[in-house]
């Protein structure tokens, strides 16, 4: 039976967020763009192919190791628009502010938006700013869009993904998540964890440059790995085979998973991206990416397939297969 | 002394927004774009000029007379590109809803926000939903962004304004915000009063196109007619005499306004501008908004003038003349 209020399922980017986009947003904004589905539109403004894309963040907690609720929104757009096959050029800020939030973690939150902004090279040029009273939102939620301009030469979008091609994960997964997580549960004195937060939009126009034939560019942000996995096989009408001794993880981020009962193929990213490649240039991309400083840890994890279409599959570490399904609750609330 | 949190008053749109932009927001994103301070930013791509902007909306109670917070949040933007003198094109949507949110009103939200964005003739092209647990945010915030190309001949922007130019305003002011406060407060049975909610991209179309020499566009939403003309006479070093007596306001409105103790000057409008032109194309400016829906009642109210730059006054009822400042504080939370 389908619920007849929101429930923080709704948020979580898995299958009852697919849900909710499919029934209720799609239906009523029915035009071909939006029904893509992808991270960001792409659009054709006076034979401009122009990238838009927007997220709003509600992190909590807003600070945590490895930056804050700002760069997290700053980079989350700039990799939107990354992952359209463009380059981010400008961005929005919407804030929401809570009565009584301390006027220093506004100019922390700001200041670290700005350096955000500068390292990624893309320009903060509108924004809006509401305080509503103390008890009707949590300190401060973000709301970022972006406009960017589509590479010349490049189509990337998941249904591109075709039998042969192989899929490049760009470093370790889960370490946003579990970074939120062990803060949550009290953990973090504990551990090192570090959210990977970080734009990609660099590392992007250098894997352009060396395949413009890119297929699939997606960032596993809420969902994990294996939610962008399953979105990229339904989108394109194919299966994809991963191999789970190919995914990195860093050790203290699989301890914390398994301590708090979470599977890091569907714990959020920040600073990662999934590629899909032709095979005969998988080499190139996979070099491109090994060269900057996002994707050091790339690696193939698997390959797209003709059978079970619309399936992700793994081949475990004791050799098994198992179906990856979308996730289908809500694993994290506010993680981003 | 500075406030050390963040006060309602820095949500008001008035001098306590403006200086929360100036001393916070502006030295930490400083370039030139967002510097001017517009309602859009207006950018250039491979030597195509497009507007771009964006506005949060966090409106209690969310229903009201006269729309919603979904179109309010749909028009809004519409409104803030045509105020850049461009044609909007693409809209996205960014959502934080409360868990427990009536699913039949965010379908009725939405249902309104497609029609709005039929109404206006602009795409829903890209969105986000985030769910937040209950108690910590109210029902439902919604962002909007927006995409827009500028119509080829214009240069629409508050510095322009110069001694001569008549200022124009669209009709009635204080509907929207005087709706909400009715509601508040727990008269709307005793008025019939309705929010003005409504795109005014045809009617700015229809402007150019008579006259693409207009000067400055600003819908004056929060902070109202008064702190809009502020903002105009402060960017372009002028001076705005009004008459008091040629600004429409419906009597209704009036009598809530002088009932509840609010200037309508000050008081939020969503579906009016105010434009100002050249004396030569007064007519031809005032006569094509007289023709559309939107712009019935439009009327001049004042002209620009070379004595008190950075000032506005008014010519009153009486025959005196008074200085109308910025709106210094919080006249009406969570409006818009």
């Amino acid at each position: 039976m389908k619920p007849d209020t929101v429930l923080l399922d709704h948020g979580s980017g898995g299958k009852m967020s697919h849900a909710l986009t499919a029934e209720l947003m799609l239906p009523a904004f029915a035009n071909a763009v939006l029904e893509q589905l992808h991270d960001g539109a792409v659009v054709e403004v006076n034979g401009l192919r122009l990238a838009f894309s927007t997220d709003t963040y509600v992190v909590d907690p807003i600070f945590f190791p490895g930056g804050n609720i700002g760069d997290l929104a700053v980079n989350g757009t700039v990799n939107d628009i990354s992952m359209c096959g463009a380059r981010p050029l400008f961005i929005s800020v919407g804030m929401i502010l809570e009565e009584g939030l301390p006027m220093a973690d506004l100019k922390k939150i700001v200041d670290t938006m700005a350096a955000a902004a500068s390292v990624a090279g893309v320009q903060v040029v509108t924004g809006d700013t509401k305080v509503v009273p103390r008890g009707t939102a949590d300190k401060i939620f973000i709301n970022t869009a972006g406009v960017g301009i589509v590479v010349d030469g490049t189509s990337v979008t998941a249904g591109n993904a075709r039998p042969g091609d192989r899929v490049i994960l760009s470093g370790t997964i889960a370490d946003h998540g579990m970074t939120i997580m062990t803060l949550r549960e009290g953990l973090a004195f504990d551990t090192d964890l570090t959210s990977d937060s970080a734009p990609l939009n660099h590392m992007v126009a250098r894997m352009l440059d060396v395949c413009p034939d890119i297929r699939v560019l997606r960032d596993p942000t809420r969902g994990g790995v294996g939610t962008a996995l399953n979105e990229i096989a339904q989108q394109a009408g194919v299966g994809i085979r991963i191999q789970e001794m190919d995914i990195p993880v860093r050790p203290q981020v699989a301890g914390v998973c398994e301590l708090l009962g979470f599977d890091p193929l569907y714990v959020a990213n920040e600073g990662k991206l999934l590629a899909v490649v032709p095979p005969d240039a998988c080499d190139a991309v996979l070099s491109a990416m090994t060269g900057d400083l996002r994707g050091r840890d790339a690696v193939v994890i698997g390959e797209v397939v003709d059978t079970h279409p619309g399936k992700v599959f793994m081949t475990t570490r004791i050799g098994g297969s198992r179906i990856v399904d979308m996730l289908s609750g809500e694993q994290l609330p506010r993680i981003c």
